[in-house]
């Protein structure tokens, strides 16, 4: 078996030509790269849904959930291809001014949006991502390195097939996407650890994935570890918009990041009961600090120390009942994970005090914490969500794919 | 001894508490500090310059070089407080919307500038980076945790005593600008793998520190390793500014990370000899390629392949002679360390192609790579030069030391 050191620095030789020449591509250019890949997916529906098979037949003993992650049927195809083309459709950032200055020597100075370069992305059993990754890359210009998991190993390997003969069909290098060939788990450590090689690493799966990735990393990493996320319902609140948003923000998926985990209660707040009971009422289990049990119009359980720092993915909820928006404010600041946190409230004043000093990727004002997502932000589609501090934060697409450089233009200026 | 990573762990506490008071704080309050550190550090002059006359006699045996960067007179120390009074009126980019959009379902999406946090910054000998990353991370609203070089300890701690002392009367936290108490090298370390405490750190000197960091460092790093930057000169290029521009790039000061380290002179151009001429008796060093040893006029010393790849910070300088555009960039693209790199042309086809391939940070046409500073860029002032591709890239000022949030505002929206 070849080293995965030299695999991975191999691979990367080959990318950072791709994407020298994707950096150089117009924005048709590597639309209609995208628009040949999806349609080269469509031909290939017969062989991806018999390689998914396979994969599944393998898999036989792996959890429900896992299952479903892997399965691909011609519904989850389709939108898979649907979802290339709506990438393709998305305004290309490259090449883009972010601003121009004229200094008095006279010297133009313009800051102008390039590629990163060669992302590198991990991930777990959903193949799609290989074809939502490999897209959202090549249409800001980088070459991507995929290493999927092996469960999905099939699918992912009839799905890059695809996506590269339609690439190649457009006049794209087929080395701007690249899937690693082998389930050697070393193969991630040495992408991890190849600085200088991958420019940038967004790991996609779960907790244990990510916080490997994180823990690693000798590259930059764009990811989310946790999402504890938190509703405050203010003393100002419309009760029946607090009812409606808590009980979407909760329950509508509660599986996805999102979500939100604990619901603070403003102790002014007239309607609480009435809250909880909805969110009780929705299928929702219910953990809560003494002062919410006592207002608890039907079960639920005391809450421990660690219910608040802890994200259910689940129908379960904790409350916490708080003496207005700065107690509010200081528990998400202790207990947060800085991505995604909302308040519900009619006075401005408290609401833009929540915004401000709130410290997440997203804030929100009487929304749900489930607008969380690239696609509702109006990006197009996303490769990940960022609690990160640094590059770009919340949802991650085309634009977080690039960086910029400084363009001088003079008549001979010289410093002198 | 205070266990390190308890120290570090501390003062990050202390620190993360000053910067969320900072976040918050208007730019007259943020300005009006700095002012007041400003004027702090004038009072305390006498007790400036004779700490820094301790550490210089302490520093006898140091080389000639270090005892230069750590020596401070009434001049320097009046260019210290300048420097913070320049940075007290830049403008604050905190608070900035990026940019703001309408969702069709009526939610406000604005992406708003904030700080950092708590950045760390690791220097050597000179006194004024205590001053200068101490001023640009209060003027962003980020807490800084100070960590200078042993040489210079006495210095730094007078300089920071009056900063703070400032900052202290113009009702701004202390714990805003912390300096490690502790010439133990472990606290770099410390600081090095405060994941979660420290988020962001900026080394500031010698490339032995730089590599250090960047080799171990958890946290996030904006810093350059070298500045290997090439001028290549077209056919096209004007001789009277080939010359003024190329001797200005490599003379005015041989010691900056922005100065040409290698020339790339098109084997086109009508007027090598006259340009290496002007180079040599400018008092530069010439190492030639085996053409451009048939053009030197004068002296000149055979390149050796590791030539092109070193960053001499002094009076010398290799040519090399390429057959147009296409092979410099190819040459700046295989040696150079994507910090600066210029082209000398009148073609403007040709420049464009330069600008646009050569993948560095700062790309010039027709002007010297000297001008790679923050000050010359109109960022008043820059807490270093980054050649990494994440977050910022190039001279960091203010704004590189800024972040954003998602700020949503609806009116019940749910996803639903």
């Amino acid at each position: 078996m070849t080293d995965p050191a030299v695999l991975i620095a191999e691979m990367g030789a080959r990318a950072r030509r791709a994407a020298i020449t994707l950096a150089r591509l117009g924005s048709e250019r590597k639309s209609d790269g995208l628009r040949a890949a999806a349609a080269a997916i469509r031909e290939d529906e017969a062989a991806i849904l018999a390689a998914n098979a396979d994969d599944l037949a393998r898999g036989a003993g792996l959890g429900a959930a896992m299952l479903d992650r892997l399965r691909l049927d011609p519904a989850r195809l389709a939108a898979i291809v649907a979802a290339v083309e709506t990438v393709a459709a998305l305004d290309d950032p490259v090449g883009a001014e972010i601003d121009r200055r004229v200094r008095p020597n006279g010297l133009v100075l313009a800051r102008v949006r390039v590629p990163i370069g060669v992302i590198g992305i991990v991930y777990e059993s959903r193949p799609n991502v290989t074809v939502d990754a490999a897209a959202l890359c090549v249409m800001s210009g980088n070459a991507a390195i995929l290493r999927g998991g092996s469960e999905a190993g099939a699918s992912s390997r009839a799905l890059h097939a695809a996506f590269v003969r339609g690439l190649a069909a457009a006049g794209l290098p087929v080395d701007a996407v690249q899937l690693v060939p082998t389930a050697d788990r070393a193969a991630v450590g040495a992408m991890l650890g190849a600085a200088g090689i991958i420019d940038l690493v967004v790991p996609r799966g779960g907790k244990g994935l990510v916080a490997r990735v994180q823990a690693e990393a000798r590259v930059p990493v764009l990811a989310h570890l946790d999402g504890i996320n938190h509703v405050y319902v203010d003393r100002s609140a419309d009760p029946a918009m607090a009812e409606a948003v808590v009980v979407d923000a909760k329950m509508r998926r509660t599986g996805v990041c999102g979500a939100m985990e604990t619901l603070l209660v403003d102790s002014a707040y007239p309607a609480s009961p009435a809250l909880l009971g909805k969110l009780a009422a929705a299928g929702c289990a219910l953990r809560g600090d003494a002062a919410a049990m006592t207002l608890a119009p039907g079960p639920m359980v005391p809450a421990g120390e660690e219910d608040w720092d802890t994200e259910y993915l689940d129908a379960v909820c904790s409350v916490a009942i708080v003496a207005g928006v700065e107690q509010a404010i200081a528990h998400i600041s202790r207990h947060g994970s800085r991505h995604t946190d909302a308040i519900i409230a009619a006075d401005e004043r408290v609401a833009e005090r929540f915004l401000a000093e709130v410290d997440s990727a997203i804030v929100l004002w009487n929304a749900s914490t489930q607008f969380a997502d690239g696609g509702e932000f109006g990006l197009g589609a996303e490769i990940g969500i960022a609690t990160g501090r640094l590059h770009a934060r919340g949802p991650v697409a085309v634009e977080g794919l690039t960086t910029y450089k400084w363009v001088g233009r003079g008549a001979g200026q010289v410093r002198g």
